[in-house]
């Protein structure tokens, strides 16, 4: 992750003395407290009231993103599995949680060629081929997106909602990386709640809406402390109170969490002693990972035989590699993807690990690699330089 | 919990500096160091060598349940559905969770009469009684006991651990109270993997055991950091590539947890600065938790229409109450569990909050709670005395 953030870390210590409760059981949905300054941060994000008590804190947004899908389950087979709709290509925790749970899944593709969005003509075709085989109950969307880094323009947040309400289909908004947006004059970021509320009344109060968010991304990177939280929008009063008691059986979220996701919520303030330490540091993490946004996208489309979407959010590229047919030969020969292939010699030649696009699901015949942007500056330079090495070597070898 | 643990916090920190990784993702299973560690303790702990790669962490033992008691669960209906044999009375938790993934609950009882033992007749009972209504798979024992407070005698894990051989069904061993254990004399424990290979060959390979520990009993208490572990003996290696995979998408374990299990696993040793103080703090702890099981034992059964096992091990006592018809009847004219009904007047008229036998299960007619022998002797001694008031008059009023 990006950096070990030192205000950041102060600032759990100075919270964690005020608390003095980190070994020791919170309430199940998580200290009031931090729920309390979870919905202030929500609040002055998008200027509509948040209640806290409509906030659960997770073991990283992982968890609040397995009880979710696992509310919606079903012992059902075959036609009576619940559906969820989940974007292709996708971060693999949502095809393996729908596996897990017994979800059926049902893939939507992001338009590659219009920078990773999707159009609710792709939703109603999804939804559509699936009749009959599931009751569908929900919509995954990632933004900004992991692993294609899009930021969803608000005419598309308004069509998903839309298709949402229209289908009576719960929104899962993954927005864990709403930090990690580079071009914001550009291509701003607003969370669906937001885009939801000012769509007046028709809408606002029909759509179940679930946003996550998360320590482990943004500028934080603290991963390992496992903070995460999860606002629950317009839920049957019954069927949140099942989910909470389901909740409960955990025990409590890890306090040390609860302490790294109230320090982010509620950071140092103006006239703070650790304000400006804090602002320098949020800032430089961010202003680094855009240079590298940057670098990488660039890097990548000088590549013969390669295009790479605008980095516009979150730590990823997913760039397509053209692969030439005696190189998909190759890999069928060896009984390996084409893109996973590619991704082994380029980790055997050069020691650079990079994932598959097939890993998180792709346009047939389409191949791709995620590369995160997190090494520094100098690093990612010089990773791309070798990826290009690589690269032109390779294409050159199965021409 | 019962203290706040100077050595282990300083020893905690020590293991932080060491790592400095806590704000990192580790292996999804756990740091490959804390669970070398872990193989250690058990390995001392037993005399039995332990292999570091069948010990997996947890977000707390609670995760690893979870997980155990989801990998045997099917998503079939009726007589297709995995059987789990659970002591009544149990921690809910595992009620909860056999409900929450679609298993079949098997009750088995426990003995009052003979201090909450089992026996392999009750056993059998059981699992004959429903037979043709699910596929018996896993049977739960909680040792020492969560609510009961018994230490199971050697003898009878043997007998335990035949019927699980016999009935070709997997173990899980709740053993997080292994520290808390007061009459280590007269009632010993030891754990089921020692106990298992005391048992020769014809025995030992042909059990599949999980066993289960907790940073959050014990001496210890630090339930807030959420640590715990699981070790695996005689699994089938694809079913535990499968669960081990099932485990990586929740990413990684929190990693305080896991310094604080290798705090706890790898303690201050002779001759290290802070051994001296370690020791004494440890023992403090265990030695007024073992004065205060005894004046609870002494203090509940001295009380009319009142009796109560010795709390052996674990945290808790769980008097049996024996209720008049009279008190029977008003609960039942309120629509409350007779058992409730009397601790939410112990509530009402005292301000102590005790849990009622019906969350955990009991033999139909009998009545109970659980207590927790936690608060400081003083403090016992107290609630005892205003219990012993409450009683004696709710007795007089009902008789």
């Amino acid at each position: 992750m990006p950096c070990v953030n030192h205000t950041l870390v102060v600032f759990a210590v100075k919270c964690f003395t005020r608390f003095l409760i980190s070994g020791s059981y919170s309430h199940s949905l998580g200290l009031e407290v931090v729920r309390r300054d979870v919905s202030k941060y929500i609040h002055q994000r998008d200027g509509i009231e948040s209640n806290w008590e409509n906030i659960f804190l997770a073991c990283g947004a992982t968890e609040a993103v397995k009880m979710l899908l696992e509310m919606i389950s079903t012992t059902g087979r075959d036609s009576e599995r619940a559906g969820v709709m989940i974007p292709i290509p996708q971060y693999p925790l949502y095809s393996a949680t729908n596996s897990e749970y017994n979800n059926f899944q049902i893939n939507y593709y992001l338009d590659e060629s219009d920078n990773w969005s999707l159009s609710a003509d792709e939703l109603k075709r999804a939804l559509t081929s699936v009749k009959g085989q599931c009751i569908p109950k929900a919509i995954v969307i990632i933004n900004p997106g992991n692993p294609t880094g899009q930021v969803l323009p608000q005419k598309c947040m308004e069509d998903i909602i839309k298709f949402a309400v229209d289908n009576r289909l719960m929104l899962i908004a993954d927005e864990v990386y709403q930090q990690n947006v580079y071009q914001p004059d550009k291509y701003p970021w607003a969370s669906f709640k937001k885009v939801l509320s000012n769509m007046g009344p028709s809408y606002s109060g029909k759509l179940e809406l679930a946003s996550l968010m998360s320590c482990s991304k943004g500028y934080m990177g603290e991963c390992g402390y496992r903070g995460g939280y999860c606002e629950l929008l317009n839920f049957d009063p019954a069927v949140q109170a099942q989910l909470y008691k389901a909740l409960s059986a955990r025990l409590c979220p890890p306090l040390m969490g609860q302490v790294a996701l109230d320090a982010i919520v509620n950071p140092p303030r103006p006239g703070e002693p650790s304000y400006s330490l804090f602002v320098k540091e949020r800032d430089d993490v961010l202003s680094a990972l855009k240079d590298k946004a940057d670098i990488t996208y660039s890097a990548l489309n000088s590549m013969p035989n390669m295009s790479c979407n605008p980095v516009q959010g979150a730590m990823y590229a997913f760039p397509r590699i053209h692969l030439p047919p005696k190189a998909i030969q190759e890999a069928k020969r060896r009984g390996e993807a084409p893109d996973f292939f590619y991704c082994l010699q380029l980790l055997e030649e050069k020691g650079i690990c990079v994932v598959p696009g097939s890993g998180f699901g792709q346009q047939e015949g389409t191949y791709h690699f995620r590369t995160t942007i997190l090494p520094s500056i100098e690093k990612m330079k010089y990773v791309m330089k070798q990826i290009e090495e690589f690269h032109i070597s390779f294409m050159k070898k199965y021409s």
